[in-house]
This record gives structure tokens, sequence and C-alpha cells, in this order.
């Protein structure tokens, strides 16, 4: 008969990560049972710059449908952006946030909305990590055998890395409080 | 028997026009039937601050969804943004459009883009037009007993108003150019 650690035990949880943009979208889909991660996919969603902005939206809020139906994720975790004063990719990159939380809310995910730095800080440790060492970081959490690429889907797999990470701690921190309360 | 003007005869089309924001997106469905237009509804979907992005962003696109899927319009007009250098704004209402226009290409519904300048000189003849003025215009051409309020349910009705008349000027262009072919 086979032991069964702590961590095959515990109950898996789906969560869908996604780096929005009207040319790229990048999503990645990842297991979390115990404190152990695994993929199940990733992928990036390219739609072409000569394609009426409509039709864009509708591929990447299609397409994110698709993925959705098929991992049934519970819960979604995106990056909050931070654009300085560049309006124009503000608003590209707006639209293409507003077509994929259109998908997620459709389904009924919960959302978790994450800074980089926060991301940075769940996945390698520091705020002030550089792009590769985040891409780093994620191949070796979740044990592939090469890096994700491209950065789109790295950067999607690593939000949804961040959102099971800080959505752990909180349970955690509510579990503590509560048996604080239970103490008293 | 009752006579029919050559405006009776023509053929109606149906046009949604749409302002879109993430706290107000406001929406207006018209008829054009030759050179003349009927308002037939108009309104502003508004969502709380204090909820969640991807649930308002979920509530304008079912709004939206409701309203194409009661007036049928087979097209629409939505107004391009300038936004100089606040990109928080155009974030947000990036995100809003984002929504609308995904509810707009789900159904399959033809898209024009309009500048500014292109609505107000479309609606009042003059790029230079004041918000005021565009609503004395708007009330005019669809001879409503009232100024369409709030602002946002006016600019979608305006929006709307542009596409009719550049699209029936397109139209005329293509006309005049087959014809000057076929008299080679």
């Amino acid at each position: 008969m086979p032991t069964t650690s702590p961590d095959n035990q515990a109950r898996a949880h789906i969560f869908l990560g996604i780096d929005p943009g009207l040319a790229n979208t990048g999503w990645g889909v990842i297991e979390q049972r115990g404190s152990a991660y695994r993929c199940l996919a990733y992928g990036c969603i390219s739609t072409p710059a000569h394609t009426d902005t409509a039709t864009r939206l509708k591929t990447i809020h299609d397409e994110l449908c698709c993925v959705i139906e098929k991992f049934h994720p519970g819960e979604l975790g995106i990056e909050t952006v931070y654009f300085g004063a560049n309006s124009k990719s503000a608003f590209a990159t707006g639209q293409a946030r507003g077509a994929a939380l259109v998908a997620a809310a459709g389904e009924g995910m919960a959302v978790g909305e994450y800074s980089p730095l926060q991301i940075k800080q769940a996945v390698v440790g520091t705020g002030g990590a550089t792009k590769e060492q985040v891409q780093y970081m994620v191949r070796a959490i979740l044990t592939l055998d090469h890096l994700p690429r491209p950065d789109h889907a790295s950067d999607a797999l690593a939000a949804a890395l961040c959102h099971g990470s800080l959505r752990g701690m909180q349970a955690l921190e509510r579990a503590v409080a509560g048996k604080e309360r239970r103490d008293r």
C-alpha cells in the first residue's frame, strides 16, 4: 500500500494567471496541492495589429473562455498595471484586461489583483527581482524542463503562483486569527 | 391610400452608440431611415466603485448584451479616446471599452470608431463645438422633447448619430466611385 504524504492528501486548487495585452495575452494554469505546484498548461494569445479592435478583444475573450472551460480554474491571479505617463499603452492594455476579466467573471471566478512588486516578492522573494530571475524561479517552482516562453506566458504563470502563495498566506492568517479567538 | 415618401420606403438601419467608462457607460440606440433619425432608447450603466473590477466589467458587458438582444442594432459607433498624460484614467476606460467591444463583437456587429472631432463635426457641423452644443443638436436631430441625460447617454447617442452619418457618406462615396468606373 503506497504511503500518502500530507501534500498528496491536500485538496487540489487550480489557478489561472493572465498577463493581458492587446497584441499578446499570456495565460498559465497551475495546480496547487498543499505547498506543491504543478503547471497544467500555458500559452499566449496573439492578435494581429491589422485586425479591428473588437475582433481582437473577442479573440482574447473567447480563447480565455476555452482555457477556463477546459481546466476549470476556481480563481484568477492578474497583475495590476503601472504605466507611468504612457496613456496610449495603458488604454490598449486596459481593453485587453477588460476582455479577460469579463471572461473570468462570466465563469464566476474569484479574482486576485497583485502589483508587480507583490508578484516578484512571492515568486523570487525580493521585489527588486529582474524579469530573468522571475522566469528562472517560475521554471524551478513548477519543475519545468525549460523556461516558459514567451515572456507573457511566464508572467502569467508568475501571477498564478503569486495568487496561490498569497491566497495560502491569507487562509493561514484567517486560521491563526480564528484559533486565537477560540483560545481566548 | 396614404402616400409614401422616399424616406418611408428606405430600409431602416439600427445603430448602437456607446460612451464607455468603468463608473458610467452611456448607451443609445437610434433608427435611421433615409435621412431621418429616431431615438429608440438610451441609458447609462453605472457600477459602484466599491465593487471589484471584474464584476463591474461583467455588469457593463451583460447589460450591453441585453440592449443588443432587445434592439438588434447591426452596427456600433464608439468614440476613440484621447487622454493626454492621464494613464490611470485611460486604463480604467480601456477596460470598460474592452468589455463593451466584446459584447458588440459577440453579436457580430460592425464597429465604427470616431474621434471626438469627427463626432462634433457630424452632429453639430464644427469640430470645435461645446458639450452643450452637442447635447442640443442630439436632442434636435432625434426630436426629443428633453435633453438626453446623463451626459454619457447623450455622448453615446452622438456617437451613434456620427456613425449613421459617416456610414451614409461612405456608402455614397462608394456608389459615386462605382458609377464613375461604369461611365468610363
